[in-house]
């Protein structure tokens, strides 16, 4: 089971909660007791979980790592971007969530975040949903 | 197969090691060969797999994290605990180990850590462990 | 399924691409819609995607990592290598690429690196993939 998000991010570095899209399609497949994968195909972009409470933390995060891997380094990739590359190194680019009766079984301050680090752009998520069963019960994975 | 164990940290930060729970919890599951998914649901603390043989690693983990992220920074996220959010996005909330012969296959060094940010708290982890199969074995997942 | 390679790293820190030889093993394991998971069980290693078409990427990344946990820091481990472990605890030791039409589906730009922090050694990488199918399509995982 598998499906594609598209994430229209508007700046160049962002923390787009994408929460409730990977909710819709995790519920709309069907499966009760599972785990959810969710892929960026990008090398400048990642994926977070974290606190969706207080959008500070979000700047927060950005900005630890605007300090840690400033933009203006210098590096050897000439592309202006070198930065987006490290920081989605560091960060990332997928998440496993569980399942639980048919929808994400997220802690109570978690959210999903698609980290833009060279935006904007239009950004694709691959979600795949694996059923999870107890032994011998016959839907097993 | 999904179960969930509970860690009493008792510091502000600290990596507390936890192989030896999830390892009984595999065992207990049955499972010859698969995978183990470990989820943490919450958004200070994370989870790491690193050398548990000499503790002083996980010193030293903790020590850099601090360095590159330290608590008194200036942040926005006024609750006192905005560098406890931002190590968890750094170092994870998730990890897979595989199992083999009904147990962890970690190697030689490794050991599985609960890392601690914002103590002492309960905190959960979500074990869930999937079956592996030979292709048309029958038990293949 | 699952399979073992072996890298032979040449340096102390290098990335080493070894998108080529996982692809191989996926394809060799006729799965058509899946996920691959690949696991390094060291402690002083770890596994990144990332870029691969401008080798520079990759120097920047071990430069920014070098410089955010020096060689020569002051560390409690004294086996010489701590900062090989905290860069491995950074960047995970765990990535998972889904498998579409038998092989690995990354993105246009994405590669998978072995990120070797002491070497130069001989490093496992231990490959699982899992079978995804559509709901009550009887191939499902």
């Amino acid at each position: 089971m598998r499906r594609e998000i598209r994430i229209r991010t508007v700046a160049r570095e962002s923390l787009e909660e994408i929460t409730a899209q990977v909710q819709q399609v995790v519920q709309s497949l069907g499966v009760d007791v599972g785990l959810c994968h969710l892929f960026v195909p990008h090398t400048t972009a990642g994926i977070i979980i974290n606190e969706n409470a207080d959008p500070s933390v979000c700047r927060d995060i950005l900005e630890v790592l605007g300090r840690l891997v400033p933009r203006d380094g210098r590096y050897h990739h000439l592309e202006g971007n070198a930065d987006a590359h490290i920081k989605a190194a560091l960060v990332g680019n997928t998440v496993w969530i569980p399942v639980d009766r048919g929808g994400l079984a997220l802690g109570r301050w978690q959210g999903i975040f698609l980290a833009e680090f060279d935006g904007p752009r239009e950004r694709r998520v691959i979600i795949t949903v694996l059923p999870v069963g107890e032994k011998g019960d016959g839907s097993s994975a």
